[in-house]
């Protein structure tokens, strides 16, 4: 069997050009896995009730809290809208009219110039989107647990991708046995400070906290409880504990890092706006969805997977760029 | 058997406010329908060795042959991009990774305000994106055929959403059948005079125009052989028939008017260059895809069927911001 480096990026190279990249067989056996990947999850979710939907790109407002990365404008008619940093404010509306929905669609954000070697940040990518009318924290950690669980069981069958990836299906045994270990984002806090990585007990886990945790691990794991303030306004605030919000990051084994985001939603009008206020977010950007929340929008819980870092962590790639076709890396001029 | 009014935007209201039009049973049964299609296309197409693809949306170049309507700048890190009109060059590159493929993909186009109206104009909608290498025109058209085919078929026997619509399955019998007729653009063009519809012989046909047509048919049918000057640099010229495209657009009957438009594709380096220029193209705008052809892309031929206006010709609504959860009409600010 071949051996795993112990650090997935260890001797990555720049993205090639274009057409190197295209006809590489690394990246045709990427794409193929990728390819099975959105048909397994979108058979996963579709035999369980969810119907897929097709969100827009463009509105007058989009996610906020996308960690330091800007939005990008786009005039519509003389109207500023932006490009969707998530779904978020469509999933939660979608569901007055259907009661499971999901979508799988393209994100675009700005990250700084840094991360650009970062191996694994793009500008553009795509998010599994899910969404469940009435659906507690934890029905959507259950969800994102099972299907991250049975897509590793399928794309370990693929035996002559793997082969070409010299990625060793050995590697998802654990992930396929499924119950994944869940830790408070304050026990996360507290390992990072003794593994010498500083982290805030009241911020979010940078990217390379969640690395190192992710390091230690040899199955996907939760962390949840984020406290107040470290995320967007929509991750809904733990009424018996206040500051604690009933949201989770699930994050892979092996180094790779945050797979997907998700939450309980805020969907009570007046707890959306005093939560923009403490966000620092402008409660009269968002018309057209607080105009939904004032006349009634679903309670939910749900999480958006990142198919480029999931398929990332699928193939054993050394950089997320190495999951798309056309990757766009912060700052770098390419197709 | 419900009967179908004699044009199908006859009584169309404008859109309704987001939450009145989610909750409507003729929506739902709308985005049911449009599921179950999206469903039916990658099945049909990945049975067939259609590879599907995530390609960007936004880039340094997109689709300049959109009809009159705007593409939409984007800022990237100083350099002007735009949002995708079409996946035209990337579906082109991308049969250097493999021999068939597809994508779902959304296009943006700024339409003129005045197309508001015309129940047939969205700003954001989907394109089902197939292209084959070496494929030849003939090739395009049969595969648009059986896809076009094969979709209505399944369509057809979804009697609730279908008894919601009010839309009569028999609408469908000629098309499930097969065989649709083809129409030269010269052909089309006579036609249309003698219609009383003046049309241009060296003009692609207007939208009024595909209507007139399509109000006459009773199942889809092929205009062919379009004029040179009419359509983008990249519908190949036919090399005995100088002046004349190997290209097609295929149109719904009943007044639905147009759902795909396709062609055998310019790949040789010298002979884009050569129809950029012609078609008043700069060829330095087009770097990535120039250097691309330079090296060597493959010959092809494809199509682009509209989701919005297949959806909205099977479910028989009145005008195709029906047919979107979220529809974006020119020059309207909502969600």
């Amino acid at each position: 069997m071949p051996t795993q480096p112990s650090r997935p990026d260890a001797g990555v190279r720049p993205p090639l050009s274009p057409d190197e990249h295209l006809t590489s067989h690394t990246t045709r056996a990427v794409l193929r896995i990728q390819n099975r990947v959105l048909a397994v999850v979108r058979d996963f979710l579709t035999d369980r009730g969810f119907t897929e939907l097709l969100l827009p790109v463009i509105g007058p407002v989009t996610d906020p809290g996308i960690r330091g990365s800007k939005q990008v404008d786009v005039d519509f008619y003389g109207h500023r809208y932006k490009l969707m940093t998530s779904a978020i404010l469509y999933k939660q509306t979608s569901l007055l009219a259907f009661d499971k929905i999901f979508c799988i669609a393209p994100n675009v954000r700005l990250e700084p110039l840094e991360t650009a070697v970062t191996h694994r940040h793009l500008v553009e990518f795509h998010q599994i989107d899910v969404e469940i009318r009435d659906g507690r924290r934890e029905d959507a950690m259950l969800l994102a647990e099972q299907l991250v669980s049975h897509t590793a069981a399928v794309v370990r069958e693929l035996r002559a991708e793997l082969e070409i990836l010299e990625r060793d299906p050995d590697a998802f045994r654990d992930v396929v046995a499924g119950v994944f270990d869940r830790v408070t984002h304050r026990d996360a806090t507290t390992d990072l400070n003794e593994l010498g990585h500083p982290q805030d007990p009241a911020a979010e886990i940078d990217w390379q906290g969640e690395e190192v945790l992710s390091a230690k691990a040899s199955r996907p794991f939760f962390v949840v409880d984020y406290p107040k303030g470290s995320r967007g306004f929509y991750d809904r605030e733990d009424p018996e504990r206040p500051g604690v919000l009933r949201n989770f990051d699930l994050i892979a084994p092996e180094g790779y890092g945050e797979l997907a985001s998700g939450s309980e939603r805020e969907h009570d009008y007046a707890a959306i706006v005093t939560r923009m206020r403490e966000t620092g977010e402008n409660p009269a950007k968002y018309g057209w969805y607080l105009d939904l929340a004032r006349r009634g929008i679903p309670a939910s819980a749900g999480f958006g997977l990142g198919l480029e870092r999931f398929t990332r962590y699928l193939t054993g790639r050394a950089a997320v760029w190495q999951a798309a076709a056309y990757p766009k890396l912060p700052g770098v001029v390419s197709p």
